[in-house]
Protein backbone atom coordinates (compact mmCIF):
# COMPACT_ATOMS: atom_id res chain seq x y z
CA UNK A 1 0.00 0.00 0.00
CA UNK A 2 1.26 3.45 -0.86
CA UNK A 3 -0.35 5.12 2.00
CA UNK A 4 0.97 3.71 4.98
CA UNK A 5 4.36 1.56 6.30
CA UNK A 6 5.05 -2.09 5.47
CA UNK A 7 6.01 -2.52 8.61
CA UNK A 8 2.82 -1.38 10.46
CA UNK A 9 0.62 -3.64 8.07
CA UNK A 10 2.73 -6.26 9.34
CA UNK A 11 2.22 -5.54 13.17
CA UNK A 12 -1.41 -5.27 12.06
CA UNK A 13 -1.66 -8.49 10.15
CA UNK A 14 0.00 -10.15 13.53
CA UNK A 15 -2.45 -8.62 15.89
CA UNK A 16 -5.56 -9.60 13.59
CA UNK A 17 -4.22 -13.26 14.18
CA UNK A 18 -5.20 -12.60 18.16
CA UNK A 19 -8.34 -14.70 18.74
CA UNK A 20 -11.96 -11.43 19.45
CA UNK A 21 -9.09 -9.04 17.62
CA UNK A 22 -10.53 -7.41 14.01
CA UNK A 23 -8.67 -5.32 11.64
CA UNK A 24 -9.78 -2.16 13.51
CA UNK A 25 -8.84 -2.99 17.09
CA UNK A 26 -5.65 -4.29 15.32
CA UNK A 27 -4.76 -0.91 13.37
CA UNK A 28 -5.95 0.85 17.13
CA UNK A 29 -3.16 -1.94 18.98
CA UNK A 30 -0.37 -1.24 16.56
CA UNK A 31 -0.70 2.65 16.59
CA UNK A 32 -0.86 2.39 20.52
CA UNK A 33 2.65 0.75 20.32
CA UNK A 34 4.25 2.80 17.97
CA UNK A 35 2.79 6.24 19.72
CA UNK A 36 4.38 4.57 23.30
CA UNK A 37 8.15 5.28 24.31
CA UNK A 38 10.56 3.24 23.67
CA UNK A 39 11.07 1.61 27.15
CA UNK A 40 7.41 1.02 27.31
CA UNK A 41 7.14 -1.13 24.27
CA UNK A 42 10.14 -3.23 25.56
CA UNK A 43 8.86 -3.91 28.87
CA UNK A 44 5.98 -5.40 26.52
CA UNK A 45 8.27 -7.37 24.47
CA UNK A 46 10.13 -8.38 27.29
CA UNK A 47 6.82 -9.81 28.73
CA UNK A 48 6.18 -11.78 25.95
CA UNK A 49 9.40 -13.29 25.33
CA UNK A 50 9.19 -14.35 29.34
CA UNK A 51 5.83 -15.96 28.86
CA UNK A 52 6.92 -18.51 26.39
CA UNK A 53 10.29 -19.11 27.97
CA UNK A 54 9.68 -19.71 31.87
CA UNK A 55 6.47 -21.08 31.30
CA UNK A 56 5.37 -24.51 31.37
CA UNK A 57 2.97 -27.20 31.89
CA UNK A 58 3.21 -29.12 35.25
CA UNK A 59 3.97 -32.56 34.32
CA UNK A 60 1.10 -33.54 37.31
CA UNK A 61 -2.07 -31.35 36.20
CA UNK A 62 -1.08 -29.78 33.10
CA UNK A 63 -2.04 -26.51 34.47
CA UNK A 64 0.75 -23.59 33.45
CA UNK A 65 3.68 -23.09 35.99
CA UNK A 66 7.10 -21.43 36.59
CA UNK A 67 8.14 -24.18 38.25
CA UNK A 68 7.51 -28.26 38.01
CA UNK A 69 4.92 -29.71 40.07
CA UNK A 70 2.85 -26.58 40.14
CA UNK A 71 2.65 -24.73 43.23
CA UNK A 72 -1.04 -26.14 43.89
CA UNK A 73 0.30 -29.93 42.84
CA UNK A 74 3.12 -29.28 45.43
CA UNK A 75 1.69 -27.74 47.83
CA UNK A 76 1.03 -29.63 51.55
CA UNK A 77 -2.27 -27.45 52.03
CA UNK A 78 -4.06 -28.94 49.01
CA UNK A 79 -6.31 -32.15 49.58
CA UNK A 80 -5.06 -34.46 47.51
CA UNK A 81 -7.91 -36.83 47.28
CA UNK A 82 -9.82 -34.94 45.38
CA UNK A 83 -9.34 -33.64 41.68
CA UNK A 84 -11.41 -31.25 39.76
CA UNK A 85 -11.07 -31.81 35.92
CA UNK A 86 -11.19 -28.17 34.24
CA UNK A 87 -11.23 -27.33 30.20
CA UNK A 88 -8.18 -24.51 30.17
CA UNK A 89 -5.46 -23.00 32.44
CA UNK A 90 -8.15 -19.80 33.05
CA UNK A 91 -10.83 -22.10 34.20
CA UNK A 92 -8.19 -22.80 37.16
CA UNK A 93 -7.65 -18.92 37.46
CA UNK A 94 -11.82 -18.76 37.70
CA UNK A 95 -11.96 -21.71 40.24
CA UNK A 96 -9.04 -20.18 42.17
CA UNK A 97 -10.72 -16.79 42.90
CA UNK A 98 -13.20 -18.14 44.66
CA UNK A 99 -10.81 -19.08 47.70
CA UNK A 100 -13.65 -22.70 48.24
CA UNK A 101 -12.05 -25.24 46.44
CA UNK A 102 -9.17 -26.75 48.44
CA UNK A 103 -8.56 -30.17 46.16
CA UNK A 104 -6.06 -30.50 43.36
CA UNK A 105 -6.89 -29.87 39.18
CA UNK A 106 -6.34 -31.53 35.92
CA UNK A 107 -6.27 -28.91 32.87
CA UNK A 108 -7.75 -31.41 30.09
CA UNK A 109 -6.88 -29.07 27.44
CA UNK A 110 -9.87 -28.66 25.30
CA UNK A 111 -12.78 -31.00 24.87
CA UNK A 112 -14.01 -33.52 22.68
CA UNK A 113 -14.70 -32.52 19.03
CA UNK A 114 -14.99 -34.60 16.06
CA UNK A 115 -16.01 -31.91 13.55
CA UNK A 116 -12.31 -30.07 14.77
CA UNK A 117 -10.71 -33.09 14.28
CA UNK A 118 -10.06 -33.32 18.42
CA UNK A 119 -10.01 -36.80 20.07
CA UNK A 120 -9.43 -38.01 23.54
CA UNK A 121 -5.87 -38.59 22.22
CA UNK A 122 -5.36 -34.92 22.06
CA UNK A 123 -6.78 -34.05 25.35
CA UNK A 124 -4.89 -35.19 29.03
CA UNK A 125 -7.21 -37.81 29.58
CA UNK A 126 -4.76 -41.05 29.59
CA UNK A 127 -2.64 -38.84 32.03
CA UNK A 128 -6.22 -38.25 34.04
CA UNK A 129 -6.98 -41.52 34.19
CA UNK A 130 -3.10 -42.43 34.96
CA UNK A 131 -3.61 -40.37 38.08
CA UNK A 132 -7.04 -41.95 39.11
CA UNK A 133 -5.04 -45.74 39.05
CA UNK A 134 -2.12 -44.50 41.07
CA UNK A 135 -4.72 -44.48 44.10
CA UNK A 136 -5.53 -41.57 46.50
CA UNK A 137 -8.26 -40.43 44.87
CA UNK A 138 -11.43 -40.25 46.40
CA UNK A 139 -13.35 -37.72 44.05
CA UNK A 140 -13.20 -36.40 40.86
CA UNK A 141 -14.86 -33.11 40.21
CA UNK A 142 -16.24 -32.63 36.49
CA UNK A 143 -15.69 -28.89 35.91
CA UNK A 144 -16.10 -28.38 31.78
CA UNK A 145 -18.19 -25.66 30.09
CA UNK A 146 -22.20 -25.69 29.71
CA UNK A 147 -21.70 -26.49 26.02
CA UNK A 148 -22.48 -29.45 23.76
CA UNK A 149 -18.72 -30.72 23.73
CA UNK A 150 -18.62 -29.74 27.39
CA UNK A 151 -21.30 -31.77 28.33
CA UNK A 152 -20.31 -34.58 25.90
CA UNK A 153 -16.74 -34.90 27.03
CA UNK A 154 -18.17 -35.14 30.53
CA UNK A 155 -20.13 -37.64 29.74
CA UNK A 156 -16.89 -39.50 28.42
CA UNK A 157 -14.78 -38.85 31.25
CA UNK A 158 -17.48 -39.93 34.01
CA UNK A 159 -17.48 -43.46 32.13
CA UNK A 160 -13.58 -43.99 32.22
CA UNK A 161 -13.46 -42.75 36.02
CA UNK A 162 -16.44 -44.92 37.38
CA UNK A 163 -14.84 -48.67 37.06
CA UNK A 164 -12.08 -47.72 39.58
CA UNK A 165 -15.05 -47.12 41.90
CA UNK A 166 -14.02 -43.19 42.24
CA UNK A 167 -17.00 -40.96 43.20
CA UNK A 168 -17.16 -38.67 39.86
CA UNK A 169 -19.12 -35.89 40.22
CA UNK A 170 -19.72 -31.93 38.25
CA UNK A 171 -20.73 -28.89 38.97
CA UNK A 172 -24.18 -27.52 38.80
CA UNK A 173 -26.02 -25.72 36.48
CA UNK A 174 -28.57 -23.83 37.31
CA UNK A 175 -29.42 -19.89 37.29
CA UNK A 176 -27.06 -17.76 37.54
CA UNK A 177 -26.82 -15.10 41.27
CA UNK A 178 -28.43 -11.95 40.43
CA UNK A 179 -29.95 -13.20 36.88
CA UNK A 180 -33.99 -12.82 36.49
CA UNK A 181 -36.03 -16.07 35.80
CA UNK A 182 -37.45 -14.12 32.52
CA UNK A 183 -33.86 -13.83 31.01
CA UNK A 184 -32.59 -17.43 31.35
CA UNK A 185 -32.35 -19.20 28.68
CA UNK A 186 -35.08 -22.61 28.44
CA UNK A 187 -31.94 -25.20 28.60
CA UNK A 188 -30.91 -23.56 31.86
CA UNK A 189 -34.13 -23.13 33.52
CA UNK A 190 -34.81 -26.76 32.72
CA UNK A 191 -31.58 -27.57 34.30
CA UNK A 192 -32.12 -25.53 37.20
CA UNK A 193 -35.43 -27.13 37.90
CA UNK A 194 -34.15 -30.59 37.49
CA UNK A 195 -31.21 -30.06 39.91
CA UNK A 196 -33.61 -28.44 42.35
CA UNK A 197 -32.20 -28.90 46.26
CA UNK A 198 -34.37 -29.76 49.15
CA UNK A 199 -34.97 -26.42 51.59
CA UNK B 1 -0.79 -15.06 43.25
CA UNK B 2 -0.10 -18.90 44.39
CA UNK B 3 -1.98 -20.14 41.18
CA UNK B 4 -0.55 -18.51 38.50
CA UNK B 5 2.84 -17.45 37.16
CA UNK B 6 4.66 -14.69 37.67
CA UNK B 7 5.60 -13.95 34.02
CA UNK B 8 2.15 -14.18 32.81
CA UNK B 9 0.63 -12.07 35.52
CA UNK B 10 3.30 -9.58 34.05
CA UNK B 11 2.62 -9.79 30.63
CA UNK B 12 -1.49 -9.50 31.73
CA UNK B 13 -0.52 -6.06 33.17
CA UNK B 14 1.47 -4.69 29.79
CA UNK B 15 -1.80 -6.15 27.83
CA UNK B 16 -4.18 -4.10 29.85
CA UNK B 17 -2.40 -1.19 29.29
CA UNK B 18 -3.73 -0.90 25.38
CA UNK B 19 -6.82 1.28 25.04
CA UNK B 20 -9.72 -0.66 24.83
CA UNK B 21 -8.13 -4.01 26.19
CA UNK B 22 -9.88 -4.97 29.76
CA UNK B 23 -8.10 -7.56 32.54
CA UNK B 24 -10.53 -10.51 30.75
CA UNK B 25 -9.28 -9.83 27.26
CA UNK B 26 -5.71 -9.30 28.47
CA UNK B 27 -5.85 -12.69 30.02
CA UNK B 28 -7.27 -14.26 26.48
CA UNK B 29 -4.87 -12.45 24.65
CA UNK B 30 -1.78 -13.84 27.27
CA UNK B 31 -3.06 -17.15 26.83
CA UNK B 32 -3.08 -16.89 23.04
CA UNK B 33 0.68 -15.84 23.11
CA UNK B 34 1.34 -18.83 25.75
CA UNK B 35 -0.35 -21.25 23.38
CA UNK B 36 1.05 -19.99 20.41
CA UNK B 37 4.18 -21.77 18.65
CA UNK B 38 7.54 -20.35 18.91
CA UNK B 39 8.24 -18.96 15.58
CA UNK B 40 4.54 -17.39 15.94
CA UNK B 41 5.47 -15.18 19.00
CA UNK B 42 8.97 -14.32 17.21
CA UNK B 43 7.07 -12.48 14.11
CA UNK B 44 4.78 -11.26 16.42
CA UNK B 45 7.77 -9.73 19.04
CA UNK B 46 9.77 -8.89 15.65
CA UNK B 47 6.83 -7.11 14.31
CA UNK B 48 6.32 -4.98 17.51
CA UNK B 49 10.36 -3.69 17.57
CA UNK B 50 10.32 -3.62 13.74
CA UNK B 51 7.18 -0.72 14.23
CA UNK B 52 9.15 1.19 16.68
CA UNK B 53 12.76 0.92 14.94
CA UNK B 54 11.71 1.00 11.36
CA UNK B 55 8.64 4.42 11.51
CA UNK B 56 9.10 7.90 11.56
CA UNK B 57 6.89 10.70 11.01
CA UNK B 58 7.33 12.49 7.76
CA UNK B 59 8.75 16.16 8.27
CA UNK B 60 6.03 17.68 6.08
CA UNK B 61 2.79 16.55 6.66
CA UNK B 62 3.82 14.30 9.94
CA UNK B 63 1.94 11.14 8.76
CA UNK B 64 3.73 7.87 9.93
CA UNK B 65 6.04 6.82 7.17
CA UNK B 66 9.37 4.61 6.91
CA UNK B 67 11.11 7.18 4.40
CA UNK B 68 10.93 11.01 5.19
CA UNK B 69 9.49 12.67 2.94
CA UNK B 70 6.09 10.52 3.15
CA UNK B 71 5.27 8.36 -0.08
CA UNK B 72 2.12 11.01 -0.27
CA UNK B 73 4.67 13.98 0.27
CA UNK B 74 6.81 13.14 -2.34
CA UNK B 75 4.65 11.62 -5.07
CA UNK B 76 4.70 13.11 -8.09
CA UNK B 77 1.07 12.70 -8.77
CA UNK B 78 -0.43 14.33 -5.96
CA UNK B 79 -2.19 17.88 -5.96
CA UNK B 80 0.38 19.85 -3.53
CA UNK B 81 -2.28 22.81 -3.77
CA UNK B 82 -4.74 21.24 -1.27
CA UNK B 83 -3.89 20.23 2.32
CA UNK B 84 -6.54 17.89 4.30
CA UNK B 85 -5.84 18.58 8.25
CA UNK B 86 -6.62 15.41 9.73
CA UNK B 87 -6.18 14.36 13.44
CA UNK B 88 -4.44 10.96 13.14
CA UNK B 89 -2.77 8.44 10.72
CA UNK B 90 -5.69 6.43 10.95
CA UNK B 91 -7.85 9.28 9.78
CA UNK B 92 -5.69 9.40 6.30
CA UNK B 93 -5.59 6.23 6.26
CA UNK B 94 -9.54 6.06 6.04
CA UNK B 95 -9.27 8.61 3.55
CA UNK B 96 -6.95 7.20 1.26
CA UNK B 97 -9.31 3.91 0.76
CA UNK B 98 -11.90 6.46 -0.65
CA UNK B 99 -9.58 6.83 -3.50
CA UNK B 100 -11.26 10.14 -4.24
CA UNK B 101 -8.58 12.49 -2.94
CA UNK B 102 -5.77 13.69 -4.58
CA UNK B 103 -4.08 16.11 -2.50
CA UNK B 104 -1.84 16.27 0.65
CA UNK B 105 -2.23 16.08 4.27
CA UNK B 106 -1.67 17.63 7.44
CA UNK B 107 -1.53 15.19 10.61
CA UNK B 108 -2.10 17.64 13.79
CA UNK B 109 -1.86 14.75 16.44
CA UNK B 110 -4.72 15.23 18.36
CA UNK B 111 -7.36 17.82 19.08
CA UNK B 112 -7.22 20.90 21.45
CA UNK B 113 -8.33 19.36 24.88
CA UNK B 114 -7.77 21.86 27.86
CA UNK B 115 -9.17 19.83 30.17
CA UNK B 116 -6.59 17.25 29.26
CA UNK B 117 -4.30 19.88 28.70
CA UNK B 118 -3.65 19.88 25.17
CA UNK B 119 -2.91 22.85 23.63
CA UNK B 120 -2.12 24.33 19.74
CA UNK B 121 1.87 23.69 21.34
CA UNK B 122 1.20 20.11 21.72
CA UNK B 123 -0.16 19.99 17.96
CA UNK B 124 1.85 20.49 14.90
CA UNK B 125 -0.16 23.65 14.28
CA UNK B 126 2.72 25.72 14.10
CA UNK B 127 4.11 23.46 11.33
CA UNK B 128 0.45 24.24 9.23
CA UNK B 129 0.51 27.55 9.36
CA UNK B 130 4.28 27.23 8.32
CA UNK B 131 3.24 25.14 5.41
CA UNK B 132 0.34 27.77 4.24
CA UNK B 133 2.84 30.85 4.69
CA UNK B 134 5.69 29.12 2.38
CA UNK B 135 3.05 29.61 -0.45
CA UNK B 136 1.44 27.45 -3.05
CA UNK B 137 -1.77 26.27 -1.17
CA UNK B 138 -5.08 27.19 -2.55
CA UNK B 139 -7.35 25.12 -0.20
CA UNK B 140 -7.20 23.52 3.32
CA UNK B 141 -9.64 21.12 3.68
CA UNK B 142 -10.14 20.68 7.52
CA UNK B 143 -11.35 16.77 8.22
CA UNK B 144 -11.10 16.73 11.91
CA UNK B 145 -13.44 14.37 13.71
CA UNK B 146 -17.25 15.88 14.60
CA UNK B 147 -17.14 16.31 18.30
CA UNK B 148 -16.93 19.09 20.57
CA UNK B 149 -12.79 19.17 20.61
CA UNK B 150 -13.06 18.62 16.79
CA UNK B 151 -15.33 21.22 15.97
CA UNK B 152 -13.39 23.99 18.72
CA UNK B 153 -10.36 23.31 17.18
CA UNK B 154 -11.56 23.53 13.54
CA UNK B 155 -12.51 26.95 14.14
CA UNK B 156 -9.23 27.66 15.73
CA UNK B 157 -7.51 26.84 12.68
CA UNK B 158 -9.97 28.60 10.60
CA UNK B 159 -9.02 31.55 11.85
CA UNK B 160 -5.39 30.88 12.02
CA UNK B 161 -5.25 30.20 7.79
CA UNK B 162 -7.85 32.90 6.53
CA UNK B 163 -5.41 35.82 7.22
CA UNK B 164 -3.31 34.10 4.10
CA UNK B 165 -5.79 34.37 1.65
CA UNK B 166 -6.09 30.62 1.59
CA UNK B 167 -9.77 28.74 0.86
CA UNK B 168 -10.61 26.74 4.33
CA UNK B 169 -13.52 24.47 3.76
CA UNK B 170 -14.33 21.49 6.07
CA UNK B 171 -16.17 18.14 5.32
CA UNK B 172 -19.80 18.11 5.05
CA UNK B 173 -22.06 17.25 8.41
CA UNK B 174 -25.18 14.74 7.71
CA UNK B 175 -26.35 11.65 7.53
CA UNK B 176 -23.92 8.29 7.08
CA UNK B 177 -25.13 6.73 3.59
CA UNK B 178 -27.44 3.54 4.80
CA UNK B 179 -28.92 5.16 7.82
CA UNK B 180 -32.50 5.77 8.50
CA UNK B 181 -33.33 9.33 9.76
CA UNK B 182 -35.10 8.00 12.47
CA UNK B 183 -32.19 6.31 14.35
CA UNK B 184 -30.18 9.58 13.53
CA UNK B 185 -29.19 11.66 16.66
CA UNK B 186 -30.68 15.13 16.71
CA UNK B 187 -27.25 16.85 15.94
CA UNK B 188 -26.49 15.28 13.02
CA UNK B 189 -29.92 16.12 11.48
CA UNK B 190 -30.14 19.30 12.70
CA UNK B 191 -26.54 19.87 10.74
CA UNK B 192 -28.34 17.32 7.79
CA UNK B 193 -31.02 20.01 7.61
CA UNK B 194 -28.53 23.13 7.86
CA UNK B 195 -26.25 21.49 5.10
CA UNK B 196 -29.07 20.71 2.36
CA UNK B 197 -27.58 20.86 -0.86
CA UNK B 198 -29.86 22.36 -4.29
CA UNK B 199 -31.08 18.91 -6.56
Amino acid sequence: MLYTSESLEILIDELTKFPGIGRKTAQRLALYILKQPKEEVEKLVRAIIDVKEKIKYCSICYNITESDPCPICSSPKRDKTTICVVEEPMDVLAIEKTSEYNGLYHVLGGVLNPLEGIGPEDLKVKELIHRISSGGVNEVIIALNPSVEGETTSIYIANLIKPFGVKVTRIARGLPIGTALEYADTATIVRAIENRTPM
